[in-house]
């Protein structure tokens, strides 16, 4: 049975984006540490367009997440970029280029009604205004035998966590401290959201990627 | 040269001790989740005067992480255990009972003057009333060529960490959500506390033991 999975790179102390985000720090302040060593890795290089690249226990671990993936869920300000100044124009085009790195169909949760939006690349952005279950229901459609992933932000995870949806989390545990910002794991009943642990993967690069199965 | 080190379990949301911390529940509530694995295990247990126990990765990493230990530096609240109606007692002999897990020197920063405590099984608590330098130079002179342990509780390891006096931390990654309570990293600068992600051993029981030294 095809998953709804997430991979989310988290700070040492559980955060997966920076404090006051920006145009100059989408990420908020230090985000861009969650995700350099993304960044360096071929895998992670080749679906955005680029050459070249590391091949590393990194590589391998963004190989096997994307291989078995055929959509993709996001929520607004993912798609948009959150804090560009066109972040208010709903008619924007995201801040993911015109090939962007999905290369699969995207689902993105709005209050926006629009028609979809093909680009380069195999990835074609639909857009969903009558919420998680119906752009899960629709992606798991566009998805056929692939997983969904959950593409952020972490207001979206907590929704499909708490509701039971989530199947398995990869986190990318990163040896640095963020100091605020958005945590991946709030809003969540701890006594109804439980795990178990599976594959760990650490890399010469100091992440460590955890997976985590969710109990249900 | 000896390091001052921590170990300390941590859930996933960062928390190293539940929310609402009572009698009943002394480490908060869920707390006790993060110490099952190593309540479990032999090496634990044969410290705390129990038999019994596993031999697992879980043994090995208590095994590895007291071998080198000369002394202790612990914050008042977990001398006394916090929470119990005695806890206000100044002179109360603590939660450890008579022979208590350390087996070498114990130092306890607090405001009260007290005499030294000698207990059973090797155990002395000495109280330190000016502060954790005092506590550190105490510490390292009766620790020897030995590493020295920061207890806890969390406040004091941020004191230490924030003094660039810590050289490592053993952060024991448990499965678990808390959803509140008392996080390890709090009250500290992100750009001034940086980390070199060592080790990383993975246990059936579902924690990854993972060391951080502290860049200085």
């Amino acid at each position: 049975m095809a998953m709804l999975r997430l991979d989310m790179s988290m700070s040492l102390d559980g955060y997966v984006a920076g404090p006051n985000p920006s145009m100059e720090h989408p990420l908020g302040e230090g985000g861009e540490q969650l995700h350099q060593w993304a960044f360096a890795v071929a895998a992670w290089r080749e679906r955005h367009g680029l050459s070249g690249g590391d091949r590393n226990p990194d590589s391998e671990v963004v190989d096997e997440s994307v291989r078995d993936l055929g959509a993709t869920i996001m929520g607004r300000s993912m798609f948009s970029g959150g804090h560009g100044s066109w972040a208010s124009d709903p008619n924007a085009n995201g801040w993911w280029g015109d090939d962007p790195p999905f290369h699969h169909p995207v689902f993105v949760l709005t209050h926006h009604a629009r028609a979809p939006l093909p680009m380069q690349g195999g990835t074609t952005f639909t857009f969903v205004t009558d919420g998680p279950l119906a752009a899960l229901e629709q992606a798991r459609a566009a998805a056929g035998d692939k997983d969904v992933a959950i593409g952020g932000g972490a207001n979206l995870v907590q929704q499909y966590l708490a509701a039971g949806l989530l199947d398995e989390l990869q986190i990318h545990h990163v040896p640095v401290l963020l100091g605020g910002g958005t945590p991946l794991f709030a809003n969540l009943d701890p006594g109804k959201v439980r795990f178990e642990r599976g594959r760990v993967a650490e890399s010469p690069t100091g992440v460590v990627h955890v997976k985590y199965r969710v109990l249900k």
